[in-house]
């Protein structure tokens, strides 16, 4: 594959495990951008989720306080509501949502499998209900451009099958089909000059199906890959050993990007793989349910035992919650349903996500990223692996 | 009455109506402060609410950037969470909240007669049962100083009984004179040496009660006074004209607070009477609810005639909200239920509150309130008073 994209992709550092198979790296990821200047994106990168045109309780300020440097906004949602077109016409989704940064866009593929009400796909789409008033909807792999294409993402994902878990071998190699021939009519869209547009392999549990997934779409003129149909109900280790399995299928000079991963371990067993891109709501959605991670694991902020508790947080972490307030403070407004809770258990969270992607980035760099892994575990109390 | 507090009020501008009636003013009061440094505050001055802990949805870094100068705190709420002596163990409601501006609690009299569950009032106390768990309690004057006392604000409030709208004379009467009877009672609790204590006078909408109950109040040595007992049902005009008859029964000397008051108007009106302090859950509360203040009148930012507006929502003002995004942005994230909505409709309403205080006390200051009272009505399209 030549190297003729509009994405920009330089490997600074690129390791190999003890058989010789290209792991951890470092690298950047440039963007033409749509508000006349350019992105660059230092990898291995963790992209905060924006549902539906906000990363909940914060602002674009915030993102940049915590250094996030891309975020993810949902077709699905924005489609609904407030809807493509409107986005469009309110400047494309970075001026809609006053971020400047880069954004990337999923498909809609896998709500409309996952979240809306009763779907029903064929091989040209899926008519599926909305979640919001049950309203009757259909998604083709072209709709999916054409709404990304409006939304003015720098990054687009092909319209992808996602088959549950767990599924049998023959449905999950129909959906993996299916997969690889809608994103050959989605290439036939045409998107906006600054959009890059990935492409996802599938193939569930079955590593031979992921062979073949992987050959298929990489022999296609995608700018990036992305491993998709991952932690959707199998264990960790599971998903681990799988995205593991498929990173070296990827080709070394594009992004690759392990969809809706995942706990911080996850996201260091993926790093160690050798994926670059990342995106879950986990640090979002656990930071709302008062669940925190911290340097040394994991905290539940709701328990009593930090009721009296004048300690910060995370010493370690620089963010707004450590260093001004107390883990007494921080559970009482959990405790209290006060709306400033959700605020700065986000901004923890997703700041100790970002923090960590920066310490791996940094280590593959100086070659310890073994050693740091090392110190992570341990830290938080898990074995070493 | 000597100016023997502990408190600090030096009026700056002193108006009057043309009855010879003091009116409008514009004073610094100085508070000593409990964190090692004093504080002043510049009236009129409006206080934003944080009823138990947080002003619901914005951070002290919020407050400092919209020039809040002082806010309010819940006795009652704190008092059942996270409980005062917690609070004061854990640095007292300053330290708690990371808040190092000044803070005035209520009494918790108020909440107990409109918020808690059935209530049994004597004369000796108030039985009620909160409003969280339906547990029973018992607040007495002595209790509600020891607990501000705790809670360590910079400005406590007498206990008082609020008697509802509307009332009968002789109902009115009795809570005035109980009101009476409790503030002499509160007054033999010593607070910390920064605490400034003030007094409420009650007396419903009848004239002569609340001459008598100024007369009764004024006469003890409390450190400013409050109007209660109004904005509890009755009519705007009612409020504004019992607001307007008590204010002069209070020393010149001594700063005045109009307790839960009230809409924008509400506060020009109160400021024309020679009120120096307001607090109202208004700006805040509107503001989860979508009902914005602009310096054109008041905007439902649900409307779906903003659907596509690319205005702000205010020009006039200098607000994150208002900087950053469109009446259109606005409305998505009300409408999508988004959390950041809450976030940036609040920072909007409480930074309208403040500018229109700033601005009545630069008037005042210039010899030009009335003036500006007909700009602030005219632009709203009200009839200019």
């Amino acid at each position: 594959m030549t190297n003729k994209s509009i994405l920009g992709f330089e490997v600074e550092k690129q390791s190999f495990d003890s058989l010789g198979v290209p792991r951890a790296r470092a690298a950047k990821l440039t963007l033409p951008g749509s508000l006349g200047k350019s992105h660059e994106i230092q990898t291995p990168v963790f992209m905060p989720v924006g549902t539906v045109g906000s990363v909940k309780g914060i602002t674009p300020g915030d993102l940049r306080t915590m250094s996030a440097q891309i975020i993810l906004g949902n077709t699905y949602h924005l489609y609904l509501r407030p809807g493509h077109f409107r986005v469009e016409r309110l400047g494309e989704l970075h001026q809609f949502m006053a971020w400047d940064g880069p954004i990337l866009t999923d498909s809609g593929g896998f709500q409309v499998f996952s979240l809306a009400g009763l779907n029903k796909i064929d091989d040209e789409g899926v008519t599926f209900q909305s979640h919001l008033d049950g309203s009757s909807h259909r998604f083709t792999p072209e709709l999916s451009m054409e709404i990304q294409k409006a939304l003015g993402s720098d990054i687009v994902m092909a319209f992808d099958q996602c088959p549950p878990y767990p599924a049998e071998r023959d449905q999950v190699r129909a959906a993996m089909s299916r997969t690889v021939r809608w994103a050959e009519r989605g290439l036939n869209v045409p998107l906006k000059p600054h959009q890059a547009r990935f492409g996802i392999v599938q193939g569930g549990l079955y590593e031979d199906l992921r062979i073949q997934s992987a050959q298929e779409i990489t022999s296609m003129p995608f700018d990036g890959f992305a491993i998709g149909g991952l932690s959707i109900g199998e264990t960790p280790e599971l998903m681990q050993k799988m995205a593991a399995h498929t990173a070296p299928l990827l080709p070394l000079h594009r992004p690759r990007y392990l969809m809706g991963v995942g706990r911080p371990e996850d996201l260091v067993e993926g790093v160690r793989a050798g994926i670059d891109m990342f995106d879950c709501v986990m640090p979002t959605r656990n930071a709302r349910n008062g669940q925190l991670f911290t340097s040394e694991g994991k905290v539940n902020i709701k328990n009593a035992k930090y009721a009296e508790s004048k300690e910060p947080l995370d010493p370690e972490c620089d963010c707004e919650a450590c260093t001004h307030y107390t883990r007494a403070y921080l559970r009482h407004l959990f405790v209290s349903k006060e709306l400033l809770s959700a605020r700065l258990n986000t901004i923890h969270n997703l700041t100790y996500y970002i923090r960590i992607m920066k310490q791996m980035r940094e280590a593959i760099l100086d070659d310890r990223f073994e050693e740091w892994a090392k110190t992570f575990y341990r830290k938080r109390g898990h074995d070493v692996r």
